[in-house]
């Protein structure tokens, strides 16, 4: 039996308010969750605004997602009520190509089911996402959030933290390896955690040096104004691994000439305009542009499972619902320290 | 004591004609090589051009260099007299830093020294490449060719061979990968005998159908024209390797759509102008999108012996040095199948 509940939904691309949604009653595999806290992702303001292709309003955005377990279906053995747990981008898969099969599901041949705006299989609505008081998710795309992660800090581990993770645990960052994170904002500074968590050097990249005492204190090694003209020639070939937060499209080429031989550029942020590369930039030390896209479910947990181990929480700001639209233009603004998180209790 | 010898050289950025040069006396690690045979690349028409950056004139370009020992320094243990040898792109490199180490000396921190246009640290002059009778080159940069492999057809091995073997052997191509190789002309036609030589399923793009037949005969699994629409949907997420020799700036987007996830698409073709890619070609799959430059001695010497084993020579033209500037315009106009290679005895 489905069930309506309050939710924060944006009925034009102009903007969010208050809307009642439903939610379908949980299958034998689902898990329904009272949500309590969500965060805010930059993804959620270009869907919002339909940057990213059609959107279909009235639509609830939201893909950081903790909460408590309410309900279970019958065949469900991961989770039982009252578990704290997360949801993040995904809520299901194809689970039958040979992506889901690796682990990686939000590659899926088939075309993974977004948290919002995607087409749900089960029920053939479309997928409403975390600015909701609760929401129902097959048990295979819920991830179980360890006690020690408060649940207000665990919302942004659900994109952001993950979205830092992947490529830090995909191209292998640890000891001994030079890690730059380009943006110091809700995704570097996951990033800066993260990498030094999994015992990595961190130097951040930002435009001014404004943030700098915050990113030393937060765990960066090193911390670098890109105004500075001599920035790029001291730290040539320099690193393993550059991972670029920023969701603007800047020049790319002074960062490739930071990479070591066979290094990588992860461009994690999502410009709307392409990026422009000199394949000399590329050929001189093999180096590679890559992409990454959040992370697979049991990465999602090892890395919340990290988390909790080494307690290496998002630094956030608590919001009510109205404020939603002001947060999004201070997201813009890059004026948040460093994640706004929804309290779903002012609903 | 040096010595003069005849070359064919660019006067100024129009024209190629004869001209005499001085070749160092070799020291006692130098090998004296009588050239035989010179291949015709790309980069030595932009180098001519001076479209890579300001060229000194007179200048002798060529670093596909096949030929025989008529010299070796006292300390030469590599080489004697009358041993078929050839050079590639290279001539020196520092041999201390890291990548030298790694035996990548194309990636040189201190600047590798190239066969033409570079200063040669030995003397301090501008090197001058293979489009003459006679070189001197160090012996660390001096490779065997085995006697099987005809020293006219060892010529592109030198440069068009290592450019494909490199990134194929880096990328681990061989049994049971998929390998696409975009453009089939002198690079192109190598990447196929030696992506099949290693033992991978090769497809080749090319603009139309008009080589197919060849490309087929020459070794090709598959052989597809771009122009036809449906291509790219035929093979999306197909690939794990896919090598672009096209040295104009095409649009890389619907090859990023061929590659399997984790695949890599590798620039060899240099072209002026900058690549244009959407961020979201590349997170779709997080694939990656690379340069490759050449290839270590090493490992130029080990696709030198794969050749030799499995004679796999590339398909040539050979001609008189009094026709290197039609060839020119007809390696403009992909007018060559597939190497032009110059008869230095011609000069």
């Amino acid at each position: 039996m489905s069930f309506m509940n309050k939710a924060w939904g944006a009925t034009s691309p102009e903007k969010t308010e208050p809307i009642t949604i439903t939610r379908r009653a949980p299958d034998d595999q689902d898990v329904g969750i009272d949500i309590k806290f969500a965060g805010i992702c930059h993804s959620d303001i270009h869907t919002v605004r339909s940057e990213w292709g059609k959107t279909t309003y009235p639509l609830v955005v939201g893909h950081e997602i903790a909460g408590i377990v309410s309900a279970v279906g019958k065949n469900v053995t991961k989770f039982k009520i009252g578990d704290h747990v997360g949801v993040g981008c995904m809520v299901n898969s194809c689970r039958q190509c040979e992506n889901c099969h690796d682990g990686e599901e939000q590659y899926c041949f088939s075309g993974t089911v977004f948290t919002y705006n995607s087409k749900d299989p089960k029920d053939g609505t479309i997928t409403q996402g975390g600015y909701s008081q609760h929401v129902v998710v097959d048990q295979a795309f819920v991830l179980k959030v360890p006690e020690s992660i408060p649940l207000d800090k665990a919302a942004p581990l659900m994109c952001a933290g993950i979205t830092l993770y992947s490529p830090l645990n995909h191209w292998k960052a640890g000891p001994g390896k030079r890690v730059g994170i380009i943006g110091f904002g809700g995704l570097g500074h996951m990033g800066v955690k993260l990498a030094k968590a999994l015992g990595s050097e961190v130097t951040v990249f930002s435009q001014t040096n404004s943030k700098k005492e915050l990113g030393l204190r937060l765990g960066a090694d090193d911390y670098v104004a890109t105004s500075d003209p001599d920035v790029f020639s001291k730290l040539s070939r320099k690193f393993d691994l550059i991972i670029n937060t920023v969701s603007a499209s800047i020049p790319l080429e002074m960062y490739l000439s930071c990479l070591r031989r066979d290094g990588s550029l992860v461009q994690v942020g999502a410009p709307e305009k392409p990026l422009l590369i000199s394949p000399f930039s590329l050929d001189a030390q093999r180096v590679g542009l890559h992409g990454s896209m959040i992370g697979g479910i049991a990465e999602t947990q090892k890395m919340l499972d990290l988390c909790g181990e080494k307690l290496i929480f998002p630094e956030i700001e608590i919001i009510p619902a109205s404020y939603i639209d002001e947060a999004y233009e201070r997201v813009l603004k890059s004026q948040v320290k460093f994640r706004f998180v929804i309290d779903i209790s002012t609903m």
